[in-house]
């Protein structure tokens, strides 16, 4: 059993609190508003709320789940009224930035990254067994101290998570390919039905079926997450774009030259190439 | 009342077989093979079946549903044996070289595209209901004439199905902007996982999840289909791909210039310009 600290209660906070607190550990939650805190405490989050930072001097360890943005300040922060070697850990779905700065300021930061989530947001959104199934990546790097990734590691065992290990750059790379690349490309899709010609586009509004809602799903999802990828994760989602912009090219070439015999070799290496990518989906 | 019939038997063919049975027509059903005449017949596809063409001699209707490469071959074979009013549609996906080719043919032909379907093909595939509240489309020309398609339309009618009018043209269009186009981008979304390195490529495929899974999800199927869609409406294909290329560069841009206002205004722009396309969806 340790005692841990959670630092923002909204989806993933409040997620992580309720399967730590089932597992026994002593939960201490911390938010910026007194009406949040309650609310966790209400729900069962945390065993102790507050919007006071001083608590965090008790626990062995702290999971940083702020938006992206406020991580590293919130590092900067926290950092006054911790025991030295407290175990810090955040949420944040890009990691180079973030791990970076962060073992700056403290050598005993691991980053995290659980891939699961819900559309809605905030604590009422919490819930048990969020993670349950999902990947939960850890980034350590060379200078990452063996024993904390000895004591998160098994925490995310508990959660019943699927726990990867790699570098914070491979983390950014496969989720700017996996992830942050399909949300560009289905925004594209959507944005250039708006060139179609006025006898033409109520016609593609009222035959689009379930290809092209998939297709386009991703890209139809919240502006402020596309930007946060986008931004947080520039380089690496570049380097996927222009990847893309190639079999796009190749593609596109082959339909221009009339080569189907091309055209069909590569949509058969795409269905099978899919395959691993879907494989644990039901 | 119509003696209706249809020459191909599978999924298309055999569905709108069973629904205008129900609805009181006289079906009769043609095939290449004897065995799937016996089957359609046992299936209450038909009321009578046979791999002859000269049956066809007693309709007031056909349906053409062979697969498109087969339909103006199928056409010129049939129109030998017929009434010189007979009144010929067909259910290809792409309307343009279809139809300039088969009203030369034929003055009494109408274009069709009953955009149903399933996984699954062939005259075991065949199912009540399969057009209820999907859209088929018919694709009448300056040239044809006006009793056509007040007799097809009714029909289509009750098949439940939602009916639209519009030019072939309109049509190749429309489908290549919401139906052709993405397969395209899907598939080139797969393709370019292949260029990930040794370490990254395993762990893009264990974290990919829900948006890689329907971004790439029509990217991943049929090769025949895309390559049939390619083919037959690529001129319409090629205009969708270079509009698809300038909202692509158009992002690109942005992520280059880190220009996150233009970002956020486009990402909010696609999020509700998707609506009116998904609005039909559960």
């Amino acid at each position: 059993m340790s005692r841990i600290g959670i630092v923002g209660l909204g989806l993933i906070g409040g997620s992580l609190g309720l399967d730590l607190r089932a597992q026994g550990h002593e939960v201490l939650g911390i938010a910026r508003r007194r009406a949040t805190c309650d609310r966790a405490l209400k729900r069962g989050i945390a065993d102790h709320s507050a919007t006071d930072l001083t608590l965090l001097s008790e626990v062995d360890l702290i999971f940083l789940c702020t938006p992206i943005a406020a991580i590293l300040p919130t590092l900067e922060q926290i950092i006054p009224h911790l025991h030295p070697d407290t175990i810090i850990t955040d949420v944040a779905s890009v990691k180079t930035p973030i791990v970076t700065a962060a073992t700056t300021l403290w050598p005993y930061f691991l980053g995290g990254h659980p891939m699961a989530g819900t559309e809605q947001q905030g604590v009422e959104a919490a819930q048990r067994d969020l993670f349950q199934n999902a990947p939960y990546v850890l980034t350590p790097t060379a200078a990452t101290p063996a024993e904390i990734i000895a004591t998160l590691t098994p925490l995310i065992g508990q959660l019943q998570a699927r726990c990867y290990h790699c570098s914070p750059a491979a983390h950014d790379r496969a989720v700017a390919s996996i992830s942050h690349l399909p949300v560009m490309l289905s925004a594209s899709l959507i944005a250039c039905q708006d060139t179609l010609d006025a006898e033409t586009l109520p016609l593609a509004q009222a035959l689009a079926s379930s290809g092209f809602r998939d297709t386009s799903r991703v890209g139809g999802g919240n502006p402020e997450l596309g930007v946060m990828m986008a931004r947080y994760n520039r380089a690496a989602l570049q380097a996927a774009l222009q990847s893309y912009r190639q079999s796009l090219d190749r593609l596109s070439d082959q339909i221009e030259q009339e080569d189907w015999a091309g055209l069909t070799a590569m949509l058969q290496q795409t269905q099978t190439a899919r395959r691993p990518f879907v494989a644990e989906d039901t």
